[in-house]
């Protein structure tokens, strides 16, 4: 599925992808295939599971699945880290020793060998312990949410951060403990990354959502005129269609919280909300994890059922989704080819509001505490307060006990509100309670990837407006496909970023695009735009 | 799930049933039954992956999800053979020695023993090649069923019982390799066994069908007036609900083929087809499949995840189908009750349709070549035919060259039509091609059952039919639960059917069903009807 579209291809060989009969050029490298084929399987299988949980399993079977995931993954989980992966690993790696550093069969040997060592290093007594605390907590977190009782949830997210001390200690680090946790997410990062990019997102940041949050807010109620879901079906399905997603390789279902999950390169799955009352909610979620649906489909074929095929980080995943989502979703040349084909869908309903209102209604920004609702302006600074915060508790200059307090003052300090309720505060978040430590940044990591990815496509197709306005995606999904998916996890983020921008990662892109665009939308706001 | 509905118990003890901690008396039990839970999650998974490829799965994920099941289902077959089952099983039988031969640990023990001893019973070599001549026998079989060219499939017939002779040899049998064959689908029944019913039903089905064909025929043309796919859904999922299948712990769906699949005890899936000029072919898949899923939703759940959690036989299973579909289904009783509420749900569609004429139109007898087209009365024949052929393949008493010939003589014979393509004779079923001798008696098999069962059913619940024709569905699903659904495969089906009925299966009960309801359908043919 590589597109025809050709550019030139900033350093990494075009001839190691798609060969025919791939990683069968010896017998040890074939051996090692097959080996990892099989546990690729197990993981798809479990993938399908987890993506039937939550759109088809009848309710009645949610103890039996929960017990047949259980077995898949630690089946896969004991059988990539047995000795016979690292026979097979040795031998592999002997086999591909002196072929050039840019073939893939090298990249997967690395890759691989990186993964198994990971995984060795964590003793099983702590991943029983992890895997068992977490279940408990994910349970005592809905029920501190429900109850509004933080204190039915602290004493599990102490014994998480004391897991996570452990993990990290055993995985290793150079500088930070954290930079064990994070490498979980996003390979190639470290914490003193993050804290410098945040650092200067943050000082650009706070004053322009203080001034922006300020302005008087365009029309909207327009936005929650009933449609219904026949319609919204249509339309999500449309918007499939328009970006590319191939639904001979793919589908789009409902369930409570939108996501996506590859299954295969040639099985990508999405999902949507479908709230009659609130259309666009369902439209840029489609759009959303079309991104990332795009990146797996976009994945060489070659590099089926093999470790690298998958995202290269949760960052780069996310970048692709909001990419998608907003930099063309949320863009005007985007709702100049598309706002016309809305009307007609919606039969009526938008028919009194024009195209720059609902431009303008699409992109208001306004503070709130929720982070999943939050606009693309003011989401990274709901993303830097949960940085900070898991940072200063990993280091235990913040305390369980405290935490509360201390997310509400810096909530108040980023945004200019307070929570009132600990669900609206602390315990929205499912992550936490699932011991996932490291994972929050990815987020922003990924807008800021986002807006660099696209200032180099502007250099490369200088009019993408114009084939934007009309409605021809090809030559976007062509360049990140050329540049990004293919690759899958062949090559570390830092490094695709490096040759698909020329640059390591940089807040200015980012901040450029979104002062250029929020200043049309809002000019009477007195920032300083520059 | 037991229902409350209390009759005696026809000699198993109840209170082996629904134990709470079933199997955890003793340690050696709980460490086989961990193993094989264990086994029964990877087989779920596959299950899964099976229902999710006829459902949902994108078209191009086909190869790839090919080998995801090769891999499960290897992983699930190794395992279950290993050495290490054949450990856990020692200690477990030592364990439960001297328990009372009743107790559902000594069962479980026992139908695992016997499972491990045939799949060891496989030289590993033999399971490779019937797998890998069955796909390719598949492939060729479609092939030559789309070229109406036999040649191309004889081959691989020819090779297919070559290794089911080898395979009957390697599991062993007492007199006849059909025997080791059939045990794999009906435990406990053998040849001569059907045999000796199938000769004593030909005699009495032959002249009847012949009576019957060339009767007048009801009119049935109304049966296929237009009906939209979601009144046909209102239709199918209402059925469901009024026969007692559990929606929280089930599915329906739509896919080409119906059928239906135990992922789980509390995870049942059901497909029918919707032709919008057919309603009656979805009507009745549904009430057959329906059949089948209650059977799986009725096991003691305290089965969950062990191999007890299954139907004792292909048979006995389709015994529960055909109970649903026609004793029930197509009974004038069911429609006294259900005729208005489909009036209703067709909207007009049926009006001008009295329920005599409707349950004259689905109850008409009419030869035909199509097996899975067949009436209730001439289906017999189709699968008479079949085990009479397969059974002198296997002998080598009719050749493989000589078989369409011998198909088209036999169908002449019994139903008085000859074949003129190999579409509509001899290529017509997957069967053969999967490499499944023994599997087509259990069609039968499966409909004397349902009609011994009702027979019993009958003298303990007089009044059956008083309940049917109110809709109270639910004396008739609790003693199905009570003499067969809860015990799975814990006892075979011979045991089963002879605590329920008092008998052995016998061919009498179903020729003086079809004897009683067609002589009131057709009092004119002048067949002997005592």
């Amino acid at each position: 599925m590589i597109v025809s579209w050709s550019l030139s291809d900033a350093g990494i060989p075009m001839q190691t992808m798609n060969r025919p009969a791939l990683f069968s050029e010896h017998p040890a490298l074939s051996r090692l295939c097959a080996h990892l084929a099989r546990i690729a399987d197990v993981r798809a299988a479990a993938a399908l599971l987890e993506w039937d949980q939550e759109t088809y399993m009848p309710s009645g079977a949610t103890g039996v699945r929960a017990e047949q995931l259980s077995t898949l993954h630690r089946l896969a989980h004991e059988w990539f880290i047995s000795e016979e992966t690292g026979v097979l690993l040795e031998a592999a790696a002997a086999a591909v020793s002196g072929w050039p550093p840019d073939d893939l069969a090298v990249r997967l040997v690395a890759v691989v060998r990186e993964d198994y060592d990971r995984a060795r290093r964590l003793p099983p007594e702590l991943v029983a312990a992890l895997a068992r605390t977490e279940t408990e907590a994910r349970e005592a977190w809905k029920q501190a949410r429900q109850e509004n009782n933080y204190m039915l949830f602290a004493p599990y997210l102490e014994q998480l951060l004391n897991l996570n001390r452990e993990k990290a200690e055993a995985l290793g680090y150079e500088a930070h403990p954290y930079d064990a946790l994070l490498e979980q997410y996003e390979p190639g990062m470290t914490t003193a990354d993050v804290q410098r990019l945040f650092e200067q997102l943050r000082a650009h940041l706070v004053p322009l959502v203080q001034e922006l949050g300020g302005q008087s807010q365009p029309a909207h109620a327009f936005l929650h005129r009933h449609v219904d879901a026949e319609r919204q079906w249509k339309l999500n399905r449309m918007l499939l269609e328009v970006v590319g997603f191939d639904l001979q390789r793919g589908r789009l279902d409902a369930s409570v919280h939108p996501f996506s999950t590859g299954i295969a390169i040639s099985d990508v799955r999405l999902t949507t909300r479908i709230d009659p009352h609130d259309f666009t909610s369902g439209l840029f979620a489609t759009l959303h994890e079309a991104g990332h649906g795009l990146y797996e489909q976009g994945i060489d074929p070659a590099l089926e059922r093999t470790p690298l095929a998958d995202g290269a980080s949760l960052g780069l995943h996310e970048s692709q989704s909001r990419l998608w989502e907003n930099l063309i979703g949320r863009s005007l040349p985007f709702w100049e080819y598309f706002f016309p084909h809305l009307q007609r869908l919606l039969e009526g309903v938008l028919d009194d509001v024009s195209l720059e209102a609902f431009y303008r209604a699409i992109n208001r920004v306004q503070p709130s505490l929720i982070r999943v609702e939050a606009d693309e302006v003011t989401y990274n600074l709901h993303i830097l307060l949960r940085f900070e915060l898991e940072l200063a508790l990993l280091e235990d200059s913040l305390s369980v006990q405290d935490l509360p307090e201390a997310w509400n003052d810096r909530m108040q300090c980023y945004l200019g509100l307070r929570p009132v309720t600990f669900r609206e505060g602390v315990l929205q978040d499912i992550h936490w309670s699932q011991g996932a430590f490291g994972y929050f940044p990815t987020y922003t990591l990924g807008n800021l990837m986002s807006a660099q990815l696209w200032e180099a496509l502007e250099q490369e197709i200088a009019d993408v407006a114009v084939y934007i306005r009309r409605g021809d995606f090809h030559p976007v999904l062509a360049w990140l496909r050329q540049q990004i998916h293919r690759y899958g996890r062949a090559w570390k983020a830092p490094v695709l970023l490096q040759q698909a921008t020329g640059n390591q990662l940089r807040v200015e892109p980012w901040l450029a695009y979104i002062r250029k665009k929020y200043q049309a939308l809002y000019p009477t706001a007195s920032v300083s735009w520059s």
